[in-house]
């Protein structure tokens, strides 16, 4: 049986636990999801500030599971290459997947993210992936991620236009969640839009339990080898222990 | 249950057998796995010429089938664009998924194929999916497709010497498979080089099993709408009911 | 006297015909001009699907010729590298050569064509031979192919309202012709837009003509060389004989 | 007069001392420069994992510091998008100064590190910066860091051969330092190479003084706006102040 | 003290007086700042045309100075990499500076510029610095060189209304004003859009400064060694002599 | 009859009559050739410095001239954008003609050009054309413009030996020749390398003579109009008649 931890790099539990069943939704029947967050850091990631701040808890969910997989469940995929030197198994992010998926299925995708200022990072991270040049637009929707799931918010409806807009406007050949709290959005918005709409957890929960099946894990030679022991003081003297 | 048709563009019926045990081995076990080869065109592809004319067969198979997903079981991933035009489900190639995978392990791979003058078309995939900064090198063993099985040939230890050879001078965080052919090499490979080595077709059986298991197939809205009969002549007469 | 064979790849005799008239037009008074199409496969093109099964009969018709130089007129410029290959003299392709042409005269151009659903392999071909960032934008008129011809269709008028706001809207030098069947309409275009208009056809006739005067022909030494006779099967049979 | 804080990102006091010698002796007699450490986080950068521990600490020093420019004094240019968030002047990083600084005077460079496994991270700041053509190889000695400052290592002689390889092999325009540590080293290998050596910590405390002289700050409009005070639990709780 | 000198390649006398009090304004109390303009050439630059032949004259003044740094004052920046190999310290041009200043304050910048025919040099030179990525958008206010210090026309505002169009359409984090004749608008410009207006000249100067400061000079190894006599003829005999 | 111009930039008129010579057996016989150099500027041309003093000399030619098409004889291609903005007629370049003569024939191409330290404008002009993927190398074989056409020299089994290399090591699809004085080499290169050399002249006659007879020119309406009169003052003055 396939363990993939799934690491929410928000405090805001609510939010763990309903990407957790998105992502348990995704998993194969053989495969054991679990869903965390870490005790320290941000309830909520809105600014390269946040997310920087956001990396040290979510490093020590990392040290301390003992999984085949992991997944990043935040759309700026932070500290993707630290998880990776830490990790034994594949650590797949949640932008990194949710734009792989958009260009096996077509040639061009569009964004669909929260707030404006975030729009920078869904930008260099298409570039870091190599997709720059199929990712049309990025929209934002200038809605707070923690009120995405308040039902009494227009966020549906906004998301939903702003969806459609892109679609009609940028021809693009798929719609990429820019949230990971935009999970349970998916399924309504594909019955609209006509294009499919990708959920980026769940796509990074399939790419981990298929790097994990075929025994693939990132080379320890080089860039992503494991750091040795390391005097670290203050605050994070614990991590000198690399976990 | 889901059915993912792997196709071996090539007459090779050998070769499609190979191809078959490997994406079999690789397949979830609630996957059914079909491994298939035209009736028309090449038994091997070895320039833009052999590429070109293993399509129509391809195509043929393509429409034949009623498969959740496809697999194109060969690194120059002839027909893609057109194959995503006819099929319902998402059509995966072998470079495509190889490449994929390579990049979500680490920063670089290096590419093994063949013969050399297949080198330029291996860049041309490489670019187009995105993945040229990642690709550090396309090597050449200089061996015929199909001397690749024969026991009695050098195959295996001037493939293994080249990979070597890569890691090394290269500083790749893999080894991508340049040819279908070379799976049964996998494992062997691995073991000795200790970097990842990607069988594109055993990762093309995996991409395709997710997407099918996550609803996503590629839009009809566009360039990928399935195009309707049209007037065709001659050999190819049948090809105008768009199969 | 040189001869250049000018093939168009689908199979519209009259379509033929007008792009022979143009070719002609085009041409030195001391090049003979052949212009012919396969007999087998799609009456036009208008999808990936199309494009790939005109590649065999475009190949048949270039294996059959003894011409200095060769031009493919279809603007998707269907099988070029196999072309390459099987050919002794140069080939030349509709986009390459109008792109060419574009580039020479300024700094930028755009394409207008027929269908939206073709505009991504313009952009594919404009990526490819370097022109990516002269490239403004790729419109389509959404009239079919074989409807150009029609004198009582608005095709016409459509094609000048879309070129003449590509000119505003973009800024380009030139106007590029995005299908070998709009090459009649190039002076009258041009008379009314005030910036050269580019049909390929001609241009490329030019462009084999010059290579083949100066002697240069595609290097057999590595990608392009001639493949040698190989074992094919079903309705491509006689292609293994290359021809 | 002006002030410029320069923050060593890791703790190792020593290596402050001697990067704020090498910034004050840049910086300009009107300019005050403080150089601090954090008292958080590992005491030397070596790969991502170091890196990305080393934000929060740094963070705090921006968070706590009155300065008009500030500059990240530390090859890897790490959290510099969030202490631009969080600063009201300018902030520069080591790699981003010293790269500019190369391609004001030449066409290309290259870069002399560390370790290998740090390589990869210059090529992303190249390429991020927009110098990824200008920069013709990243070289590491692999020397570790602390042992730059050590008289009894090798140190200095590998790093000057190192260089000596660089300028004749890669044909550069200059020689860029790849770690903070190396500021001491640079006259010497000036004298030795005939080309330009570059320090980036010298030449980001000269951007600083610039932009804040011309009244130029990054700006709080979009992306780089100050983020608002929001909940942080556990050991960070008290970065929720926004500092 | 240092010594820079600042060249107008054009001819316009109260361009260069308004060029050299800007200058003079941004450079530290201890530079000594030039300010000259050829006495050939061009009275204003607004082509490629006028641009090649504002450049003799500019490398004579270099020739006959003796400063320690060099800024080419136009927007073209014409003639740097001649520049570069005559002269012994840095040259900075106008649009590299802005470029420059403009990326390491945010992710992005416009351009502000005079003539739109000009417009495409801008890129150009964005290109070649590495920059494209961050260039939002080129504007044209289309008003010429030499009115833009005439009180009595409106360009004043036009030019304000442009930058306020740029900041809101094209959400960038800059202006950069794209002539060296528009620096007198800085000031107000910057007051009136809320995000940092860059005035190159005034940039250039502080470039020029650090880079001296810091003894980096261009090297004379390569590419931008100093030419040696040659014989010369005509109209142009005396820069045989390499000034 | 057309009338193509093929303009030396230099003022050597030994080499101005070998271009003439081999421009005018590249041009079909209803085409007048006339080549030409200017009475004023470099005899060689060997850095940037060189190349901005040709210009002048070389725009004066072009503004005397009433011919159909005009070709700059240099492989640097100087001054290319201010002549297409004088002439009304088509302006080819050396290096533009050779790459697109590359281009057209393969993948890939490598220059062998005079002086190391002109490389690096070979890879701009490379870049500006959309060709820096197709150039593998740019190869100087360090001898100086003027001494190619020496008998005595050793130049001639330099420059094929350098060939021979470049076509071993970079597997190059054709070999560019960069400079214009190597004209009279091609033959033998040719024979002796077997891949296709390219001799820029040559091929930008026949790309003049074609874009003549297709009645092409570049466009007057944006950024290549023609400059209308201006004050120039000095030296220069008569060149505000914009010749």
């Amino acid at each position: 049986m396939i363990h993939i931890q799934v690491i929410n790099p928000n405090t805001a539990r609510a939010m763990t636990e309903t990407i957790g069943r998105c992502a348990r939704a995704a998993a194969a029947p053989t495969t054991r999801v679990t869903a965390v967050n870490p005790d320290m850091g941000p309830e909520s990631i809105e600014s390269h500030y946040d997310e920087a701040l956001a990396v040290p808890g979510l490093l020590a969910e990392i040290g301390r599971a003992q999984a085949d997989g992991y997944v990043i469940a935040c759309f700026g995929d932070p500290g993707l290459d630290a998880a990776r030197e830490l990790a034994t198994g594949p650590v797949i992010g949640t932008a990194e997947a949710a734009m792989h998926a958009a260009t096996l299925l077509g040639r061009s995708f569009s964004v669909v993210t929260t707030l404006s200022r975030t729009t920078g990072r869904a930008w260099d991270l298409a570039t870091r992936y190599g997709f720059a040049g199929a990712c049309r637009t990025v929209h934002a929707c200038d809605i707070p991620v923690l009120e995405l799931d308040d039902p009494s918010s227009s966020a549906r409806e906004v998301l939903a236009d702003l969806c459609a807009y892109a679609v009609e406007h940028d021809g693009c050949d798929s719609i990429v969640l820019g949230c990971a709290g935009m999970a349970s959005f998916r399924e309504e918005l594909t019955a609209r839009l006509g294009v499919p709409v990708i959920d980026g957890v769940a796509v990074a929960v399939k790419l981990a339990e298929s790097l994990v099946a075929l025994d693939l894990r990132t080379s320890k030679r080089g860039e992503f080898a494991r750091p040795g022991p390391k005097k670290y003081t203050g605050l994070l003297e614990d991590f000198g222990q690399r976990l």
